[in-house]
């Protein structure tokens, strides 16, 4: 999808002083601010230019990742039939509180997938009779629907949100716990990649009532809605809602040794056992003919979220700071224009040479003030600026600016 | 996304004999039946992994034709606001009759996005102030939710369906008119590239309370809701709707020379003048320093049903036949499997060789009849055929069959 380049002067959101009154989470500020996002209600936000390319490349790490475990990716539908989930007790509001609701002409009810557990689960009913058909993983990148109670977190909680939500159905428990941990390995390198590694930590937490656990990827941070304990020589961490003297004895940590810090939820992986198969039907024939039921696991990304919770880790109070994996464009090209038009004529040449290359270049060739431009690009924040200006050009050089340390170093143009 | 090769023992998709008994439409039986989609409900269907690579390469021409005319890729939201609706008298039931809506937990009543005219609009406010603002192009790839009374044309007419639609905000009628061909244009030439092209007609329709006309781009097929009349030299088309004496009178064609025929639109592009800003409230300062109300385009293409058009313009009795652009794969490769195991290593190779050349394949390794091999891959429709067996490989070659004309030739093993 990408242009390699794209000049200011035709990018058509323009950066705001101030975010809407009633939004409270740094993350959508700083984004509606810089023109990533645009809040249309609260918890619900549409993606702009900038926004949807850093959407974009955290897609496209994490289907790497999927494909590179076995994935198969598909799109299941938001609209969903009440007789799928009431299969598994999900479709009453007292059993599940998010769903928003609406029904057809002909009076039958319908929901917004808040989840795909379910009609995944009855569509491998077509797919599966066989231990040949196995193992199957599919994944797919859904906008979920939850009507929140409240959606305060910016990008972080909404009430329509993009995520990535992988389903492992396998022949047995020993082929389950095989792919869950190449997952875990498959998770492990997406929040590294995401620039989010070393913050970011495998939690136990509750599992429900098939498995005594559940994990989740929690990144440590002050924007967090989460409690985890962490002992980070170890890299054990604990949700706060199983940390019990038995868990921590399980997992060989004493209350004492424990951290406590706020996080948020970035990934959560989810065994089911042959739980949802049962309830659903799915069964298959194994090795000795004998009909069993299929072991599911489920997988889950926030991609928004996980966008949001990279700006929160990083941004400082200039704006915006993206690590360069999903960054919205590797450079920021200012041209400091001057009557001459030589600095214009440079930059322009500079922005083909770079771009022509494959380097993804955003070109500020605006008539504005170079204290504007420079205030706009820290809101902005991608990785690396180059300025170009009079003085930089009369020593055939350019001003080279790292936005998340500051450095600034000049370089010849011909080394470009 | 795409891996450049998929082997069809991994693929967990299968094909069938049947189609499900509600299913009335070529389309999606012939697609549910090779696995490419599942049907959720009436009008809403999942697409599976050969599905939505269709979709991903269908999305990706026009990609290319919307940037390459301008345009700025986003994506908005599903669920809407009433007040937004309100202002240009569309939010109630009697007015627009295919609103799913649904409500917040603190009761407010929300919309599910069927068309994002007003949204978009609504946003540009904050963005669009001045004549220098302007122009603005920008499109999304947006699932759409309609309430539809009948949903019987599979793919063709869906519930929920991904749309393409393209916005333009332009200070004048002057600038509109020639962003107005330029869209034309594009979209001539996605018709073309997905294969369409000469079966796909310009066509006047009904306009509004703007324009006396629209356009729409109509493919002609017996699967087709619309009906135009076709003057196939002038390459004039008229919608049924606006076929008087007046009309053709204007545009030079006589009712003796028109030839009635049943049409898909698959394209529709609309004028809006200044009427939608001034409802919405979208003005700007023009050179003069005079607030006037921004000229607003629209341009839509419907991704989904454009696969459906594709399918109901090519299939034959067999099954699928996709167009190289927009095709799954390039190459089916098919090995038929003998004891000796000479052909699976030979094939294994050839698939390693074209993968690693970029060739996109679909290996089907599984041990099945050569009968079932062949009518699997017909109704798939993948362009290209390539068969290696044991008689084949005696001869150091592999049979090359075209999927549409049926033509086969030989061809050395080591030309590929």
């Amino acid at each position: 999808m990408y242009h390699w380049g794209m000049k200011q002067t035709q990018l058509f959101t323009q950066t705001r002083r101030e975010a809407p009154r009633d939004e409270v989470s740094k993350n959508a500020q700083l984004l509606i601010r810089a023109g990533f996002i645009h809040k249309e209600m609260a918890g619900v936000y549409a993606f702009l230019p900038l926004g949807l390319r850093v959407i974009e490349k955290i897609k496209n790490i994490v289907r790497e990742e999927m494909n590179g475990v076995g994935g198969q990716e598909i799109i299941m539908t938001a609209l969903q039939r009440k007789e799928v989930w009431e299969q598994t007790n999900r479709w009453s509001d007292e059993k599940v509180d998010v769903w928003f609701k609406s029904e057809l002409k002909n009076g039958v009810e319908v929901g917004f997938g808040w989840s795909h557990e379910e009609p995944i689960t009855e569509m491998m009913k077509q797919y599966i009779s066989s231990y040949r058909d196995l193992p199957i993983y599919v994944y797919q990148f859904q906008t979920k629907l939850r009507n929140e109670l409240r959606a305060k977190s910016g990008i972080m909680r909404g009430r329509e949100f993009l995520m990535k939500d992988m389903y492992s159905y396998t022949l047995d428990e020993e082929a389950h716990k095989k792919f869950y941990d190449s997952a875990v390995q498959a998770y492990h390198r997406i929040f590294y990649r995401v620039g989010l590694g070393a913050r970011t930590f495998f939690t136990f937490a509750s599992g429900g009532s098939f498995t005594q656990f559940s994990h989740e990827f929690q990144t440590v941070s002050e924007a967090g809605e989460d409690i985890i304990y962490l002992h980070r020589q170890k890299k054990v961490a604990i949700n706060k809602e199983v940390l019990t003297p038995e868990v921590m004895n399980q997992l060989g940590v004493k209350k004492e040794e424990l951290e406590e810090v706020k996080s948020i939820e970035v990934g959560n992986i989810f065994s089911f056992g042959d739980m949802k198969s049962k309830e659903i039907g799915l069964y298959m024939k194994d090795h000795k003919g004998q009909q069993k039921p299929v072991i599911l696991g489920s997988y889950g990304i926030g991609i928004s979220r996980l966008m949001g919770t990279i700006v929160e880790s990083f941004a400082d109070d200039k704006g915006l700071v993206w690590p360069g994996s999903v960054a919205p464009f590797a450079v920021h090209l200012i041209a400091l224009l001057e009557e001459s038009g030589s600095v214009k004529k440079a930059a322009d040449v500079l922005y083909e040479k770079l771009t022509s290359k494959g380097v993804e270049v955003l070109y500020d060739d605006r008539d504005e003030r170079a204290g504007e431009k420079f205030s706009d690009s820290d809101l902005i924040g991608i990785p690396t600026r180059y300025v170009l200006s009079k003085k930089t050009l009369d020593e055939d050089s350019i001003e080279v600016k790292d936005r998340q340390t500051g450095k600034v170093e000049m370089r010849k143009l011909g080394s470009l």
